[in-house]
């Protein structure tokens, strides 16, 4: 039945919403979609809900197709299952914690990977069992900090959240693979131009992680990308490879007096002032930066360790924690700080501003293996055969000529310093350039450790327990609808694209005659009995002009016009998105709107 | 397509869990309909949530019938709307509570009628924005002291609960009309038998409510109802009206002496003894019981009153605090209690054991007018002109021949009695018995009450100021469907109405051979094409007797057996419900079915 706005439950804005930052917020809002309960919690008006159920419908007959099977779980959750997987303190303040009646404590569910690995333990034992793909699409809660931008980035929001279980990883890459594939479809599906951005290094993280971004300025992920289609979260990024170097022709390392040279500045002044070189200054680029950082592990444990760069980079520290932890085999839950008076007392053989790995190899004063036992790691950057200006570990001195593997070694190489653009992408796929996005989707091969925290064990071939392996999949579904709201608007209003849209087209009767009213009554019945949803402004005393901003402010694609021409059988047809119309005959009408739909459809 | 149980997310169990009291919680559980997640909390598994989904269908195609419109709100709350109408601490435990991160209150709401006034108040203003009707099928939260009964009695269930807004008390009928009548359409579609009972005297307490129970022994609501139709819960159940007695040959009263007559029982026997009557002995209800209450109002307040009833009768305090609550325009929230020590202490002129009205109008003790000022009220079985024997207020005497408006009066007359089985239906069509129902459905005029507290007013015809009048609707959709499975059931498992199954048809596909494997594959696909939902048992190593049994629990109505006569052209056509089963041609098999279906659809 057709929507007609007398009765619909409805009252358009034309002011914006005060607490609104983004575009689709004020939209939503103004058009009557969403109206905001609390910060970051929203009510759902009938439009709104049209909209997200056909949004939801993509995402559901996306995951059928790849044999995925919809469950659904409950919000509220007790907290044992999120103790056993150490994520009822991981969350910190993000999570919503409550007490029920009894003084059990319980929760509402950010994700639910502990639930899904318990049913499943709960109803299969066996590897015939497997593979089996669940989704559940879901409200969920998080209670942000700032919750901002509308739906963008609320604290009751709705996902669809999957979840595969496979005895092996060849198994568990076929089922990321099928949901990556879906996903693809499903954002291509709601419009939405879609960056899938590695999320974790691949080389040391063993488990495959990428993100679906949607790249929009008013995005909070920044990612780096490359003209070639390079793409990936600044902590995953690797260094491009670069060659060793010949080193047969490099003098011999030897210690010079550097006086007050404490700084990478200060070391490259001095450097020219007393050393000169022949054909060219001595630049940052030269020197080795060596920084002592703290590791501080899951448990509290913390350690030292030794970090080299070259002089001309910083160093990243929320890329040191991802490798740092890839490399020690804690995931990414480590936190790495710069290391403090108090760490470093015990090793008076470190002289502030003039640390480095030693003046040669057999006094090498960094490493698992030297007499500090702090290991030493190296970023990519610092190719064996390469020669650098290092600290020499006292006071006003530095080595020249220090040589990778001829006169220090390190313990591993992981990546340590930060990002530029215009760095080569690992691919050699073109310089890297800084982006933003909003997170739509998020793929991510657990493996083992949900199955191991709560032991689901299935019997394989050969009668034996195995540990099951597990990937999760989340779309944001609320967040894809206000992304597309994001996308397609002008200063008008809204412009859904048609599939998601809460009807193919908006007839507006204007004029004060019963006829008029009558005849677009008619025209919208034909319409329907033809098959296409239609909200209808049957509104009798509203103007023509504000049922026109209206019918812009909502966002139907088509936009028919029954007014002045009527008398004479000829009625408007308006498309939202190019602001173009024609007049056309009373009788094509129905007619014209359905080829418009089936051009539409052919040419998407 | 069809669902295969080859690939369906399901394991059956033989045994009932642990925690399960009844039949459908067991059966639900067992046929992997749900699972348990925490006490009164339950996950959807595949098949459950295709019947939950169907469910909801049907009540979102009656609600809209209506013309009410689909809204959806946050499950998650701040407080602030539920402490101005009181209900944050009305709710007590039941009420989970929680703290954001700022330390906001916040709830996880029961029901939202605090939003739904907000909402409204938030987009109108005008008497031409109403009537509107809204609903929403939400997930909603009551912290049960004992959850139970599986679905039937949860902490996290799933309610329809909708509201209307008018302008005034004509509209607020209709709306309220419109209601029921859609309750009995969705109730009569979901096969559940349904009492309407009133909830509230409608005499008394002005606004209409209604509950939809469904009668079962498994029921926590009792109510009494009639042979001829009548049915009320026992708070609003009214007295057959009597008629009033003559009593011009009612000798007058006198008091007599009564010794050691502090108790009904010994009243009568001292009353025979000394006073035997001619034609009949005295009995229990010839006397009047008197006994003083102390009302507790919503403020705090503790006022007392004097209550009246036949002596052989009991006083029911819920039905005396729901009708005084009504008499005194205070809803239903007053306590009362018998009064004590202290309550009586300033009132020596009332001996206890011999308390009544008092021996004459110009003496009475008890009323707003008399010497203590303590209201009397009587049940409607003291009628006008009846003769009581009456406390004389003084010890060992009692007033013989006290008459009604001639000896004493009351200030009111309230429902007080307990409610008997055998009673007269207060409409005359039959006598009351007590049976046991569940609450499926409740429909309640709140009036003004939530406007009033949220200042949710509109301009009406003449430019002024009005409060809008509400209603609110509920239907218990998960115990709904626990309702429908408690009811259809044997005691090999679940047998669904074929309009809330989770399939149409059943295949079971017996015997070792390929052939009949592909044979009952192709009558999947015939019966698909034909638009009939299919469950394919196509589990290649799994037992006859374990596929039948496992058909029987899943409960779809028809069941298809491909198996021995195969080779001869012949399938197997099962009724769940009656068990008959006949062998018919396979060529002859989809028509069969679909003649099948479209018997039951008419019939029904």
């Amino acid at each position: 039945m057709a929507i007609c706005l007398s009765q619909l439950f409805l009252r358009t804005l034309r002011d914006d919403p005060s607490d609104a930052e983004v575009i689709s917020h004020k939209l939503l809002v103004r058009a009557g979609y969403i109206r905001r309960a609390a910060p970051g919690i929203y009510t759902w008006l009938p439009l709104g809900l049209s909209v997200l159920n056909k949004v939801q419908n993509i995402v559901r007959e996306e995951m059928n197709a790849i044999g995925a099977q919809e469950v659904h779980f409950p919000a509220l959750l007790p907290r044992e299952p999120y103790e056993a997987t150490n994520r009822w303190d991981e969350y910190g303040d993000n999570l919503f914690r409550l007490k029920d009646r009894k003084g059990a404590d319980m929760l509402l569910a950010p994700t639910h990977e502990e639930m899904f690995t318990l049913l499943v333990k709960d109803l299969y034992t066996s590897y015939k069992d497997l593979p089996v793909y669940l989704y559940q699409i879901q409200t969920k809660y998080r209670d942000e900090a700032r919750p901002r931008a509308g739906l963008l980035r609320g604290r009751e929001f709705i996902m669809k959240d999957s979840y595969s279980f496979n005895l092996d990883d060849k198994g568990l890459e076929e089922a990321y693979n099928a949901h990556r594939g879906a996903y693809q479809r499903i954002f291509e599906r709601l419009g939405l131009e879609i960056v899938i951005v590695q999320a974790q290094s691949g080389a040391m993280g063993g488990s495959r992680s990428e993100e679906f971004l949607h790249p929009t300025p008013i995005g909070e992920d920044t990612f780096v990308r490359s003209a070639g289609g390079y793409a990936a979260n600044v902590e995953a990024v690797t260094t491009y490879p670069l060659e060793t170097v010949d080193a047969s022709n490099t003098p011999a390392a030897n210690v010079r007096k550097t006086p007050q040279a404490t700084t990478i500045e200060s070391l490259v002044q001095v450097s020219n002032e007393l050393y000169p070189r022949e054909n060219c200054s001595w630049e940052a680029k030269d020197t080795l930066k060596t920084l002592i950082v703290a590791v501080i592990l899951p448990d509290g444990e913390r350690r030292l360790a030794a970090i080299g760069i070259p002089g001309d980079r910083n160093v990243d520290l929320s890329r040191v924690e991802v490798n740092i932890g890839a490399l020690l085999g804690v995931g990414g839950e480590v936190e790495v700080e710069p290391a403090n008076e108090n760490d470093l007392k015990d090793f008076p053989q470190l002289v502030k501003g003039y640390i480095g790995p030693g003046v040669s190899r057999e006094q090498q004063l960094l490493g698992e293996e030297s007499a500090t036992g702090i290991p030493f790691y190296i970023d990519p950057r610092i190719v064996e055969g390469s020669a650098w200006i290092a600290g020499a570990n006292q006071a006003e001195h530095h080595v020249y000529d220090a040589v990778v593997g001829r006169d220090f070694v390190a313990d591993a190489t992981i990546e340590a310093c930060e990002v530029r653009e215009g760095d080569m992408a690992p691919d050699g796929s073109g310089e890297l350039y800084t982006a933003r996005g909003i997170e739509m989707g998020h793929i991510f091969q657990l493996g083992r450790k949900y199955a191991e925290a709560l032991e689901l064990k299935v019997l394989d071939q050969d009668g034996k327990l195995q540990t099951v392996t597990m990937g999760s999949y989340g779309v944001g579904v609320t967040r894809a609808l206000a992304a597309i709201a994001e996308k397609n608007n002008d200063e008008k209003g809204l412009i859904w694209p048609r599939n998601i849209a809460p009807a193919d087209v908006h007839v507006v009767a204007t004029g004060k005659g019963e006829e008029i009213l009558a005849g677009a009554q008619k025209l919208v019945d034909e319409l329907e009995a033809a098959g296409i949803d239609v909200i209808f402004d049957d509104r009798p005393k509203v103007s023509p002009g504000v049922k026109f901003k209206d019918s812009e402010l909502l966002g139907v694609p088509t936009i028919i016009v029954v007014g002045r021409g009527y008398a004479d059988g000829k009625i408007e047809i308006r498309d939202r998105r190019t602001g173009s119309s024609r007049e056309v005959d009373l009788d094509e009408a129905v007619a014209q709107v359905q080829q418009e739909i089936t051009a539409e459809e052919v040419s998407a």
